[in-house]
């Protein structure tokens, strides 16, 4: 069973005075080791829940499946010490997954790129999306607005991010929240995953930072039709959103947005 | 030369109706890859600019360098594309630095965290500060407002994260900005470690985000004596802290600030 995704801390105000202690809800980070067919695929630090969907979705998302299906998903129990033993999540496909090969390098910012010295060799295994949905305006315009009153561990730490994956219609179809961005994508990716619900091209996906080159890179993967992102995409990923047929839409805020890419592929 | 770090691409807004194409100033993002003496160690999607600083901050706080000094910083030409020839940053110790080894893993929100599977082998490299600066508390609570005017990038795109050093009279040393905001903290330590300022006992580090764990283990190995994040820690962000002996305030704005640790080692 994961740990709580919240620790209450005493802290100190200081306001120009230093007051006394008071109690600070905080979001809770924690290594969350992925293996695939007992393999380590991917050491992340996550806020703990839905490890089975980050799990199932990291390694959808990052190519490691390889169109191979997932077969089980478990925790591990390491046998070093008695508080990892819900850090460690392996997904299995049988051994009909690639071997997942070394790859030599961290990644600060990429969870994508890693190893990978081009953005050719990145967007090679994806196709640009067949049909996209077209997605109202209006319904991406206003999802934010849907998604927020479902942003618990936001409105109680006030430092989390969130990710979610929305109709045409402007139905929520499912989020999550994370200490790391890309962790919450690839839960809503992993849930949509063993919900048999990808490719999920009757599906948009909104996430409440920017939308970066992974970012835009884990929603074509996925399928989506339509992204939105509360803040701005970076120049790469509107160039990787127009290569995909991807709509995207940053800055949606107060029912406007600036369109950065229609779904026509490029 | 490294290239642009801004595009400006033709956006269209959407307010209710749908408005004519309109230039959008974006921020760059490019796949930047650090070799150590030759090696691969990272990938990292960055916005270009301050390569060197980005690739030296990174080796160093990655714990790759194991103590050796840097002899030289260039631009590798790979030969396979002229537009790559920017994109890859060799650092040399002249062969001195512990040979880097494979590590199966990428990380979403965790760059230093890669192929580490528990809290005890991240920190075992790192000592409790000896003897840190207290800094006053008021100098914490203004260092936004000092770091802000110098974010050129943040002020044309609305989207880049920065980090900052600044000494306990509130000055400002260095100040980085990069879409990534592990590489705009690993910038601004490569500019100290390039002009022999570690450890940086006498420094603090901005960082306009929130403080993870990664943010405050980067922190601690170049040795600042406090730290200020413009939003949240996270709990294990505060206990890594506590640990080091590292000054830790966050939510810093108009003034206030909550103080998480107070630079007595735990």
């Amino acid at each position: 069973m994961p740990r709580g995704r919240t620790l209450t801390v005493l802290t100190r105000r200081y306001d120009g005075t230093l007051g006394g202690r008071a109690p600070d809800e905080l979001v809770v980070e924690e290594p969350l080791e992925i293996r695939l067919d007992d393999v380590r695929v991917a050491t992340t630090m996550r806020t703990p829940g839905h490890d089975f969907e980050l799990a199932a979705g990291f390694c959808h998302g990052d190519g490691f499946l390889g169109g191979t299906a997932v077969v089980s998903i478990r925790y591990c129990a390491t046998g070093s010490a008695v508080d990892t033993g819900f850090n460690v999540v392996s997904v299995s496909t049988g051994g009909r997954a690639p071997t997942p090969e070394p790859r030599l390098g961290t990644t600060s910012s990429a969870c994508g790129v890693c190893g990978s010295a081009s953005i050719g060799e990145l967007t090679a295994r994806l196709r640009p999306l067949a049909d996209p949905v077209a997605f109202p305006l209006e319904v991406l315009a206003r999802v934010v607005d849907r998604v927020r009153p479902a942003q618990e561990l936001f409105a109680r730490t006030g430092s989390v991010h969130a990710a979610a994956a929305f109709t045409a219609t402007g139905e929520v179809a499912v989020v999550r929240e994370d200490i790391g961005r890309h962790n919450a994508v690839d839960k809503v990716v992993g849930r949509l995953l063993l919900d048999g619900r990808l490719p999920a091209r009757d599906l948009g996906l909104f996430v409440s930072g920017r939308a970066s080159f992974e970012m835009v890179q884990k929603a074509w993967a996925a399928g989506f039709s339509a992204m939105v992102a509360v803040s701005a995409p970076s120049a790469l990923a509107v160039q990787t959103a127009q290569a995909a047929g991807l709509t995207l839409a940053g800055f949606v805020r107060g029912g406007a947005l600036n369109l950065y890419a229609s779904g026509r592929p490029a």
